[in-house]
């Protein structure tokens, strides 16, 4: 493949951005994390509470669900604030109901007990890939709260199977490209997010072509991408 | 693969339900089409107003919009009415955008001109893949109503590229199976929804896996059984 | 009386459209009707459900309530989604409380039980009276799920005292018409439904003056026309 | 009919209560008008408006609407706020419907001109009979308004046609009774609202059997009696 | 202080508009007050209710709150019915609970015991202090609760510790006034308003600047007008 | 006054917690800061648009106004979030009512021409006082935004006439402290937000009692505190 695409800062297109992975973010929340993808900063808090919802009482498992938002001014222009609109939009919601079908997978409910973790990502800044940066924080923030409910004897074993991380690929004119900025998110004709698993399985794959469909060559030279990124993901983590 | 999982009506793996596609289901849209994938019926109708919504105004461009729904007792348990709790669900509103996206990928909104085609689509009984039959009857609902402004003269030339279709594929106790009804559905490991073009390219591609991530080799299996299933629909499309 | 006015299909003043009543029209339903009053189509599907509502709990008595939507094209222009919009019309409202008192003047409560049988009635294509051809179809629906209740040994004896039916009656330039259809309804000058039982009582009159008021002896005129196509439609649901 | 039925304050079965019509109730309002029947009180103010909604702009027609609510402790037991629970109830908005479709009966929209006129209807104390108060003291308040724009010569002929006036009629233990109370409403198998022009003709005429279907002879004795009670009503707003 | 103002109707800045406070206007409720500070009418119900929030439950204390409205015509042009628009304005809220901190101050909860008093204020007519009206007339409606639950034997006790009552006032112009009507609040430059109880202490106090800010001295003299106000206030109140 | 409170980190009475003030904190927005009261966490951005509400719209002038959040996890139990409930709660509204009027009382909008400033104040981490760390932030945004504007030539003169700055104080056991976190705001007998401009004016006072109506002189003691308070927030907003 010769075709090229010069990325901001000098990165190459299979290269993360600069991660951090900010631990204990917050003072309440029994897990809360900033992680920043670059420019994308998102607040990711895990809450413990002792009750679940309807569809799980008396089951003796517990539940993982997730909450996604993003200030108004995250964005280049304000966008409305959905507790003033009084909805939250199509996206917000495809975007939580994502982060949660993600931890699940690396979840065993029934040892966490008649309990829920909700995980509220808030993007303070946003600058693409807010959904792979919460979904990959997210997982810290778990962990942490996880460590807290053992160390407090309130669980025996941790209900934690495995680690869960998320990143962007996307084809920008052609070119395969990683973890992927604002202005190349725009410009792209193929955006996939990809969930991946520490044991290398595929938790969600969701690919759009916007404008040019592609091929499955295409797609697999993306999955190669999104293969390397989430390693790294996964190794910062695991250090975090 | 040795594996084996008997199907409902001794359907094989890789087989589609009977599908049915009745145009002029009914009489008022300018495309109506009633589509069934076994028991899954899924009305399409496809509606054109003069006008675009905000962000296309004086574009010259035109606009193309789907919208989702399913009747409170198009299922086994009766679900509650979205326009009596007030709000559509996630899931609704996730369905609806993916029915839209597919649409658009094979329109050329110039050519359109400044109106908008809205597909309906309202799951009349539900048995698995209403978002996919969703898909492949909006489009052929669509082309109807594009036929229809040509005829009138109300444009010059057909603003759609391609056909489009759409089917579900899952792992089921590890055996890949084309076009998942219910308790399929219900049952299985991954579900994959495709969307592809009639040139072959990928439109959407959303796996999701429930309980037991899947592999790349998996997923190629399951990409395998889509491409054939889509072929197939695309067939009964030209032929509808 | 001398005046005239030209029905569409030749149909004289005093006659029903074409009555079709189909039961067992989609699967899940205890009790599922299409019924079409000619080109008007309604889907009226009868659920039980073993709970009540808060003001019958431990009373020893059922309920039965009615629901009623329009998909947004049965219409000839596309009317906005009731769902998408977050509330239902004050139309669909006073619609769906009138369906429910209607059924329930034939009903036996305390024989029903403590469950609740509701009837979704939702319009698939409208050319006038939609809601009495809901009424009317909903009354069959309600029939099948008793049906089934007593089939099922879960209720001894039919809690369904009586048939019930409707019809529309109007003044069109003067004339008294049986069963409006649409272009009719928006022409006349008095728009009447009729809610009849089986033994001619009344269950529910709403007259409507629309421009011109309206007299006793029209309003008589009228109420002779609805007893007679009521009495048609009890027929039909009888043979159904 | 040797049935009797004995009424509070020893009220005859074709009598009135006292009604009390007090204008200028409240000042701000173009009309503003106590309507007293019995211990009902509806307060109704007509408030001009110079613009009409988006159906009737450019038509050089006016509109006639209405509003309709009732003080959360007008009952006997306290109701929920409806601004407070974010929405009007199904019954709310049948009687402000009612109660605009009766008015705009007697109204030449095209003498309006392109103004509105909204009745806002307000229960300050319930006994039965509210919304047929709320016609009858809106035709005032919408009176005095209409008398304020010929005075202020703001239109040059009044659009009023006709004098409108309702009252509920009903059987209780099969007995007709003029003008329900409350206890009276709840105890009825019948219960009927008509609403009728000076003139005599009807504008709307609501039956609903409660419990006990009704017959024709029944319907008959019904109107016979709302027709002495509006004859009565319209007498005391021409005095008002 | 040289500067000088002229009211309306030849009122002095100290001077309060006259008040008048109709007990028992409407009769369901426990207590019913009508209250008027010169052409503003509100009416203040007070409901008891055997049951308490969420919060309170089993905590053997009562609860006192208070809900606010405006009818659409109360104000000069027509407002919009919040029960219409579906939701409460901020303002609405923010009096209403500034109401019901203003009446819980002078409460003992536990010996009220596990029971509601909800007090609704309603503007029936608006010329500038609704807020301080409804505090002032709901403390008289609460009285007339209390005393009836004396009365049944329900509560042994009472447990009104202390009267409270409500005025505004501002400086208009530079000059303290006394009870502004809707003309003078809109032109002050300074807004406050004081809830006090009968022993004088301050329970409320928000003061706001419109356009030119205020100087303790300022407050001071406020708050003297305010003083003599409230104590007016308390013994009307006494008297009523 | 003899009388002691033992506050965290042996702060005394009179003395602010630790402020700090971070601009630009975030980069899309015009201004944005995250002011830090002790533990309590305001991101403040400044939004410039170039449009204003309808009531502002030809008038030559602009508007400042503000919206208001907490991230559910910034409270030691999660919140409800708002966007989720599909409302802001009274309190939420109460806040940014408050904060937009204090902006604007040092604005000049005729200065600031037809464009809104939008101040989104979004609590990340709460411990008493988010109202008065958000006032004291978002006027370091606006000035911000305001220098860009001026930078930009968009304007040619500051509409800023002055700075505003707010603290919290209270009573708590009697004894009167500034700027109180959580654990004393939940005791305290009286609370009290005031703000106050850089030439000492007050723009907003609100002192509620809590349980303990508060005296006279009590308040003066509390404004003391406040106008010392408040002179070293000015300070530190001017050295920011």
């Amino acid at each position: 493949m010769t075709k090229t695409f010069t990325r901001s800062a000098g990165r190459a297109a299979n290269q993360l951005r600069p991660v951090r992975i900010t631990r204990n973010y917050t003072v309440h929340a029994e897990g809360s994390v900033l992680i920043e993808f670059g420019a994308t900063k998102v607040l990711c808090t895990a809450s413990v509470e002792e009750r679940v919802p309807p569809h799980k009482r008396g089951s003796g498992e517990g539940w993982v669900t997730a909450e996604y938002g993003m200030l108004p001014r995250a964005t280049h222009t304000r966008g409305d604030r959905e507790a003033a609109k009084g909805k939250q939009s199509g996206r917000t919601q495809e975007i939580q109901r994502l982060i949660g079908r993600s931890l699940r997978a690396v979840f065993d409910l029934a040892l966490l007990g008649e309990r829920t973790i909700t995980l509220d990502c808030d993007v303070l800044q946003a600058d693409g890939g807010t959904r792979t940066a919460a979904i990959t924080g997210a997982f810290v923030a778990a962990r942490d709260a996880v460590d807290r409910l053992l160390a407090d004897g309130r669980i025996a074993a941790s209900p934690i199977k495995d680690a869960v991380a998320a990143i962007s690929v996307g084809l920008v004119d052609g070119v395969p490209l990683l973890d992927l900025e604002y202005i190349e998110d725009s410009a792209c004709d193929t955006d996939m997010n990809v969930v991946m698993t520490g044991a290398g399985g595929f938790v969600e794959l969701q690919g759009t072509a916007e404008g040019v469909v592609f091929t499955r060559d295409e797609m697999s030279a993306l999955l190669d991408l999104a293969d390397k990124g989430i390693g790294e993901l996964l190794e910062l983590q695991k250090q975090a």
